[in-house]
């Protein structure tokens, strides 16, 4: 059976998988296992891709990006899943944070901060969960609080994604504490400010190289044009409005997590032998590969569905909802049942599948937790 | 969200499908109960089908079919879910008997049997499935001797759609019982022939309308010119190359019954009340009905791509066997999920979602158990 | 491996078990057809069995029963679902109705009608499920208002075990509509008093040998005398009493019922050849086998022990919970993988594997639904 | 509900167990993290639990052990999962080590070496799978020929518990090669011996404090009397009746980590708020943890009946295998669906959840995979 090419592939798109694997073989790959001790990526790694394009690529031109459309973004996620690496926080970068300053960000917001971000000099965060709080975004206590032409910041953060390189945070917090949903903004943080602070970079099960962090903001004075858009308040709707390409961006890197295990386990399952013969030659390790290549099929033939219609414009919020839920739920199944087809080898983190198998984890939860995906998926049916 | 319209529907189709459902809300429904009664559908309902044209609707014209495609039986499939009807064997006797037929007839054979089953004047049945042998068709035991222009026919059958009603039986026998596959033919055999003779309807435990019965085959002469084609030994290419579409037919169906199923649940569950409340109010409702409608439309989303690559002669087998095992594996569990969700009315045949949920049991069963078909798909990895 | 005894058996028991197997054998398995087709028991079932001593087997002799314990009751369920048989309400007529009697009835009451259901003279049903309100007892609709030295009777209850039959009813009646639960009451109601009347037999997928029928109550008069106990606005509690006893029923069933899937299925897989070889020999059946067995063993493990502490009156009402539906749900899952392996043969009701699956399936239901038991759990924890 | 008290419980037992919490507490809590930093326990952990006796517990007091059972072993590996700890050997050392050791020694090997292992001098190891065998013990390739009065030993092994540590390894060796099961043998052998090397601890995904290595063995020389027994050719049989006494360990700690688990969950989603209430307070989180005490409790007395059984000297090979696969594939799904309720949270080491999930994914592949355990029970079907 041939491998599926995607809808919304084209040759553009093959350039770039061909550029981005390169790329990705060169600088990335030869320092997973760096990566993953020190618990960040080398920040020049940032750089590095700004200057191969890869940074920012759907964002326009005009504005130091790649000009490119989410499949572009998808490309590179796809790419990444094929490297095995969770470490490196581009795709939170391109397909989250520098797409917030591009949607609601004013002119002035969009000329500053995306041609840095484009080129890797500025790395992007977004800063919405707090200790307390977790998915609850009308419950953020973080406050903006404002003073003039200032706001003063006070909370904390927790769980941020690139939250040790981020240069720039994108921080969800009340400027209205009186109010709920509708006294959430959203205010750009510059990782300089005085009374910014990094906490460590947390200690997760997985993920190694992926410097998830905790962030405190202690009586942080920004000028009031660092409210992200011009109009207080407008923070639960552009988180909502934005959330559903996160979550297709989770979706799209589980999918392609899904081919990648399955692959790594045919070849291993082929050459491995037990009891005489491969491991693949077992009715048992048929069947399940046969259930994990049926799965991953679907998934793919879904997945591209949701991205052909989120290139149209028209992929709904349910939808991306199912997508978020499935996929990961899937892709941590298929993991779990690949690992166990190594044997010992699959709880080594020399064999990817061990890697793919606890680094996916946390798809279930990030992003909305599964949970809410249902919730959101029930309120519309 | 609304609902998915197939990326193969048209407005040829859609009148296709107005009528349909015009002609089984006016034929079949009022009749469901009559038919699970008796076991089998009134005989006159294929001659009213032949009327409107729902008969051999995907055979050429030439040949007295409605001259359209594999998305016209996709329609019919669909209609007879929405009806929740598993009865009549119009399904069989379209998809797979006439396309036997057409596939592999002679101008001759073809010229005499496809306008008959266009109009409902012959039902169709293909026998091959025996008592002892399952699903092994190299290991048929029925043969057909020559003997000088006759094929002296001998073996008996099980598990035959349409087995009490068929007026011709497409029978998988061996012409040369030294042989394995090699040795296989398809024999047409006219129902009125000496020593051929029905069993009882099986006594299933669902799809109580359907007259599925053993057949006997005791000395049972044909003429040669029955040999469907014109060369023996034939008959196990010719069902691997049929077996696909039927494949497909289950599948079509599988995916529409889930679809039919989430209706039929999300309905009764904002009516029904438990406790003070609306049944979907509660999260485990809501939680369940948000992964029914996600598998309900990845589903759909895939069968859609199935029909569509079937459409262009694109659909290889071994992804037809994915579609066969996961969509009625599917399709089975969600109509146990929703079966739970109406409580004890859920255990009552006069709710349709009792009926769904044992008439679904044996599509893991026919057309290729679901193990069979892993061994397909792994066979491809 | 060698079959478990149950550490509450002993010499008694297994004279009890042999004598119940004869008594099935002989009166009871040849008829399961004739039963299924006719939807009740030959009404003179009873009375033999009351001639061997099976009704009332666990009611102290002073009031005609047999003296046992749980224990016999749990001999004659095993062998009831050694039989493969649904069709018989022995076990709610000896395990539940009776045991309401004995426990809440006067003395007076008590010596009325044990002796006669001990002999079967009279069959009992306890009738709670209502049309409108499901499992919320609390909520039941039906009315027993005393005027004078009577109750005036109205309502109508469904999915009534021994429905047809009946000749003592155990009626779940608010003799307060004004309250909720304090307004429950428990009332006998002969099936010859005016006003009664019985719906047809339900028409369910599966259990085609059990009358669960509606039943009517119009104006229906029974004297005071007919209460339950002597204390109206008890029957809330009395049924939370006996709702363990009820719930230990179905699953001592349950898992008796896995180790007679097991074991038709076993045998079965062993003579039965699938491509060459026996169809047990195939790793994917000798797996799913192998889960089958260790769950069926501890699931008898588990049994045994509740029945161990409800012999010692230990059980608490969340751990039967825990019984009721996790021997449920596994039964049902375990009759699905064992029906597969019998290929179609798995859908044909002559197969006793066929039976079991679709009647398993009331089980998750009836009793108190899997949900509420979860809930019951919950609160406990 | 209250929590069960195991059958085999006594008093001697109760003060074992607040003994060993208390060391526990005291020497090893506190150093979790740090034992996972350096992947391997304090070398003094062992020299204090044998000071306190909790080494070779069930090992006779004649050779310096405890004198007592595998109950006393079963408090020892239930108080480590209370802990939350799985970097400390001691259940392999106690349990498995000291077992060969003393079943099969002579007189004086165990002389020798008991006292040493009680005392915490001598740690122990034991060395079965190979790069390339896994788990076909028939198949190993290290070698033990001998030469004259010594058996000169080439092979090398891996996965190997306890492995940087161990003073004494029993390894499995073919003293004849020529043959399969009857070639092998196992030997003793000391970490101070010439050409014994050990590679680095295998850097797992977790289990990290412990120091689970590869080992090396090129022309190490040994002494005849290192045979483990007196008859060459006796390690298949030895290793076969020694399986399940560490599949029984494995299975005594999956049910305690499901105890352990629930109960974190129970404190966590009680006192943690989501969307204004706690999560304990959501009907999916009631019904999860519902399930999740369900299988716990009925985990639990199933392996107390496999504990008394085997305290009796009755638990067979199949019995035992039911309970390695059931209990850990169990404990899995327990620690994922726990994981899940605490969020994010979930995956960080500073829960024990997230320790809890990672360290239990091997439990489904050592002491031989779940799959070798459904193998073992299907033969004996």
């Amino acid at each position: 059976m041939a491998a599926k090419r995607s809808s919304w592939m084209n040759e553009d798109l093959d350039a770039l998988r061909d550029m981005t694997r390169a790329f990705m073989a060169k600088e990335l790959v030869p320092n997973v296992d760096k990566y993953r001790e020190q618990h960040h990526v080398d920040r020049d790694l940032w750089n590095k891709a700004g200057e191969v394009g890869l940074l920012c690529i759907s964002i326009p031109e005009e504005y130091g990006g790649g000009g490119g459309t989410f499949a572009h973004e998808a490309v590179i996620i796809e790419e990444q899943a094929h490297a095995v690496d969770t470490g490196w926080g581009i795709t939170l970068h391109n397909g989250i944070v520098a797409h917030y300053v591009l949607a609601y960000g004013t002119e002035e917001q969009k000329k500053h901060w995306l041609p840095k971000m484009a080129s890797g000099e500025v790395v992007g965060a977004i800063a919405m969960t707090e200790p307390g709080t977790g998915s609850d975004l009308q419950a953020v206590k973080a406050k903006a609080i404002r003073d003039g032409d200032e706001y003063v910041i006070n909370g904390s953060k927790t769980f941020i994604t690139n939250g040790a390189q981020a240069d720039l945070i994108i921080l969800v917090a009340k400027t209205d504490p009186t109010q709920g949903a509708s006294g959430v903004s959203l205010v750009l943080v510059e990782a300089d400010r005085a009374g910014f602070r990094r906490g460590r970079v947390l200690d997760k099960i997985g993920q190694k190289g992926q410097d998830t962090s905790e962030l405190f903001f202690e009586d942080v004075r920004v000028p009031v044009t660092n409210l992200l858009g011009t109009q207080e308040g407008q923070g639960f709707i552009q988180l909502m409005q934005q959330l559903p390409q996160e979550r297709l961006i989770v979706s799209t890197g589980a999918v392609a997590g899904m081919e990648v295990a399955l692959d790594h386990t045919l070849r291993y399952t082929k050459e491995r032998e037990a009891f005489g013969r491969a491991v693949f030659g077992f009715q048992n390790t048929k069947f399940k590969l046969a259930e994990v290549a049926t799965e991953a099929h679907i998934a793919r033939v879904f997945i591209d569905d949701c991205i052909d219609k989120h290139l149209r414009g028209e992929l709904d919020i349910p939808t991306v909802a199912m997508a978020k839920w499935w996929t990961t739920d899937k892709a941590m199944q298929i993991a779990d049942t690949c690992l166990q087809l190594f044997g010992g080898y699959g709880y080594m983190n020399e064999y990817p599948i061990a890697r793919m198998w606890v680094d996916n984890r946390v798809q279930l939860i990030y992003a909305g937790t599964n949970e809410i995906m249902k919730e959101i998926i029930a309120r519309s049916l």
